[in-house]
């Protein structure tokens, strides 16, 4: 895993990291990685594969009905990184199955600062080993029982088989 | 304060939204904003007026000896934002005094989503009106005793006096 | 609002801080005291005046389609307190009108701590001075058009009267 | 692991869950389990072993010189909880090394409320089976070299020797 690099990935999110990601040893805490799995993963869901995380029950079609249970997550670390800088997660998925899916995102930085201003341009890294790889494993059950659907909605599998 | 738009702010971060920072009625939680705050103030602050917020005991001269306290924060909310968005942060001061300084927020989005991929390019918004509009007021106290000082540091004065 | 003190307020609720609410300076980060405003304030609203947050169209009744939404937040900042101590919060109404309360919290501790193990019994506190006194305005809205309502619900007043 | 019970466990934390604990799911969001396992693993660490997270230099002995980074962290979802419910935590020592420790934590909950107000008095499960079992591995380097300590200090070691 410590030989992941951002060419391996497939969808990419800059992050600005917030003040209080740093925890009192001054780099991101740990659990701040799990926050970020999340965010790049629902990031790509809902706006690459049409995920609606909260839809009524009135204008739902059967696809609509199932959300995403992260049923396993982990992560290894290998370097920190720390507020304030901006970072650059990567995301790909590791295994694809009738009605789950393990996500495998690798987290690097610091992006390396534009000369002028704070409006970002894109993102370059001067080291490009990860500071953090992991992810988590969704199973896709119905909504209100909860149940294991026998095959993810269409959309997403389209969405997920593109990375 | 509704009438605040992004010329009125000098200082801007982007800031891609949290999974987690919605809550369950699917908007950004208002703490959220707080933490925002705290986030570009002391971006600014440690990128723009050489703060340190960690500097240990033997290599700090008497400037470095002091940290900023937060005595007080407001935010008044008009319209809500939510994730995945992306969204932008301007910074203003809006009274400098001797050992204090009071800043104010804006909370602006979401930024228009490039046509291609997720890489951002600067940012541009459709709607201009504030989303929120917030601060605190910062004093600066000795490190260690945690009493007043009797002025700022003057890198951080100066740095606080361009925007 | 230095002055409070617990007997001022009439709803209670324990809290154990965590690891990742100290920043840098070792002490809880400002932003934390609204995210627990925010905590006790919904507690006392789910548990003790009937408020669901999320409730499908279909099961309400009319009392049920308002939503709670914060327009404005403040807080004022006394001594710090750090984790891994327990702290206690009390809530009051400070304003209550037609279809808007604005409420009251006071921060206290560290709560002393047991002789035995870590299993608590009920709070008390060496210092009862506050550390933090803030709060919120809740405005209630019909759920699907976010228009102010004429009046909040009216488990909700009575639930809210009582304190 | 789906058969751990708390009596598996020989250290427990008390934890009222936050508004924004819960996510759009109207469930704890996973990130919110590690961030507790950084809580009850590190109040273990300062209250019973004598860790002391920020030392200055100055005042530091040679066991003060280590602080302990999170390499790996893992978990296990079996069932949801959720705000405004208070839940209880167990943790125990899965492996001690030279240098490094791996800890298990399990989440279990809600805690059946006692029946009147809102100060806890110990806690009493309704449902045994564990919510979420995982952890993570620590392990001990120089505080500022950041290379790995040949052994961990004698206090902590004591510490961890007991659960």
């Amino acid at each position: 895993l410590k030989q992941r690099r951002p060419k391996d990935y497939h969808y990419f999110m800059e992050y600005q990291t917030r003040w209080n990601d740093n925890d009192q040893y001054s780099h991101l805490n740990n659990s701040v990685y799990n926050l970020l799995f999340d965010t790049i993963i629902n990031k790509y869901l809902i706006e690459q594969c049409g995920l609606q995380p909260v839809t009524s029950s009135t204008d739902a079609g059967a696809d609509e009905q199932h959300i995403a249970l992260v049923i396993e997550s982990h992560a290894n670390f290998f370097r920190p990184l720390s507020f304030p800088e901006r970072i650059v997660l990567g995301m790909r998925v590791a295994h694809l199955g009738q009605s789950s899916v393990r996500y495998e995102v690798g987290v690097f930085g610091p992006i390396k600062r534009p000369s002028t201003n704070d409006t970002s341009q894109g993102w370059s890294l001067e080291d490009e080993t990860p500071s953090v790889v992991g992810g988590f494993t969704h199973v896709f059950v119905h909504r209100t029982t909860r149940r294991p659907a026998k095959q993810m909605p269409s959309n997403i599998r389209q969405g997920l088989e593109a990375i």
